[in-house]
């Protein structure tokens, strides 16, 4: 299980995210359990926003940012019932973000996951306010979440604030994403825009994690540098997915971002050097975990399915 | 000093208002220095975000709510800077909600205080992204004020998430608010909206100075009772002011609210009840301070305030 058996052939590869799926399936009624308790019931007024909320929360997402929670916090030896509620605002947040840049002033989005998105359904009023309420609820969550030490739950909300935010952050991403959609840019600024937009966010999510198990400040960094790769790669593949996959896979248009003149890496590199890129990334984030004491075999698990994924 | 003084005549009252314009006066030029500090500045990137939010930070606000938890914060004796951070706090999640709401899909407002609403000059993502951004701040900025414990940055973050969220907060206010546009409500309702849209705020406002401030909970019980009449007679003054102002008092055009038949106090109790209501709501808020023991002249003076308030 040591981080050299993940460096090997794809048969090895193949049984590490197999692990990896296995967590997330194990994990994931867990997480949508936790987000069902600490969201306000549709019945309960206002119902509109409350419905909003629900339906974009519960559209079949696949809760990469809380099972990154669960995952860091576990190796560092949390328990999970001191990282389900935490895990639980990474989602809320990353549902906000999703809701807002749906909107017809943001990429204008009908389609996501297969459904209509938010504001299709509730109306732009509706989904501005989910979203709004999605992130307060988000702060409310780790704030309330008295399984944590008060000093813990300062932590985690000033990691995930920062990383929610600008001038770093998901909404810093989000403002250069858009700027950038107008002229032609170089790679160096679309793993800035990644790093902002979603590479914050995922580097937070394993953080905390790692936070709440009690990690220092040594094994922190060590956690960032693996996830900061995780998040890189995780949009590499995006992009690759927008280019190879069918309709039916996405449960969007496969090929917008190409047709929208996006820059993704394929568009950028070509898909051969991309596909290149996404292994070198995957090891840098393997090698990355070498510095850790504790067993890694999980987090490598779950670059692996990343690097494997067909969705 | 004590509560029956403020239940005499006007000349009395003028006397008591201009002590809270005084303290206004003198705490304005802190709040908005501090506000300064923790915004990033216009030159940041993303530059387009950051001169949004600060469009709508520095736009000739009154600062009723920073202003409020620096005068319950220094009744129960703590030091200004414990309070300044949260002061902000207050002020960047009442902006954020400022801009949401003059969206188009939302009120579609084009002017707020006599320049542009932040959509009109600077696009609505950018308006949207600002809003979120400001949110995000507002709980950064209160979970890293060193100078509060631990304890305290989280019971004040969790007032200011529910007074923010929903179902009993201002985004709760601000959907009932929207769905009640096209139809007729009652009195009731009509309290119900504003005690949720403006009310949950400015309690929480006033709460959290008495919490950093180490009010028992009895204290706090006093103070949300006299902070729940003053944001309603912050709201009977506004329709007031609706009906009566001139453009260049408000920075806004007079009578709208009543040409778009929203349901204001005065449209539903004629102009003389209303008066008399606001003049009854603001002797319950001095009554609720009869009950604490710390000098309260300056909450009372305030009350006044916003009951003689011409803008």
């Amino acid at each position: 299980m040591k981080a050299s058996s993940d460096m090997t052939p794809t048969t090895e590869k193949a049984h590490s995210s197999t692990d990896a799926h296995i967590f997330l399936l194990a994990r994931r009624p867990l997480i949508e359990e936790r987000l069902g308790q600490l969201v306000p019931a549709e019945t309960t007024e206002p119902t509109s926003v409350h419905r909003a909320m629900r339906w974009s929360l519960f559209a079949g997402g696949k809760r990469f940012r809380p099972t990154l929670v669960l995952a860091v916090g576990e190796i560092f030896n949390a328990k999970i019932e001191t990282l389900l509620s935490t895990a639980c605002a990474f989602e809320m947040i990353h549902t906000y973000s999703l809701i807002h840049d749906d909107l017809p002033s943001m990429d204008d989005d009908d389609l996501r996951r297969g459904r209509p998105t938010c504001h299709i359904q509730f109306g732009e009023a509706v989904a501005i306010l989910a979203g709004d309420a999605l992130q307060t609820l988000a702060f409310q969550t780790i704030a309330e979440d008295d399984c944590l030490d008060e000093g813990v739950r300062v932590r985690v909300i000033i990691e995930t604030a920062r990383a929610a935010g600008t001038p770093a952050g998901m909404v810093a991403g989000q403002s250069f994403d858009l700027a950038a959609e107008s002229r032609v840019i170089k790679g160096e600024e679309l793993e800035l825009i990644h790093r902002y937009k979603t590479g914050a966010m995922i580097t937070a999510a394993a953080r905390c994690g790692a936070i709440i198990g009690g990690a220092d400040e040594a094994q922190l960094n060590h956690v960032s540098a693996y996830a900061e790769r995780l998040g890189l790669l995780f949009q590499i593949t995006d992009d690759l997915l927008d280019v190879t996959a069918s309709v039916e896979d996405l449960g969007k248009t496969p090929g917008k971002d190409a047709r929208a003149q996006k820059a993704t890496y394929p568009a950028l590199y070509g898909l051969e050097a991309t596909r290149e890129r996404a292994q070198s990334v995957y090891h840098e984030a393997c090698t990355a975990l070498d510095h850790i004491e504790q067993s890694t075999h999980l987090l490598r698990a779950i670059a692996c399915a990343v690097l494997e994924r067909r969705a």
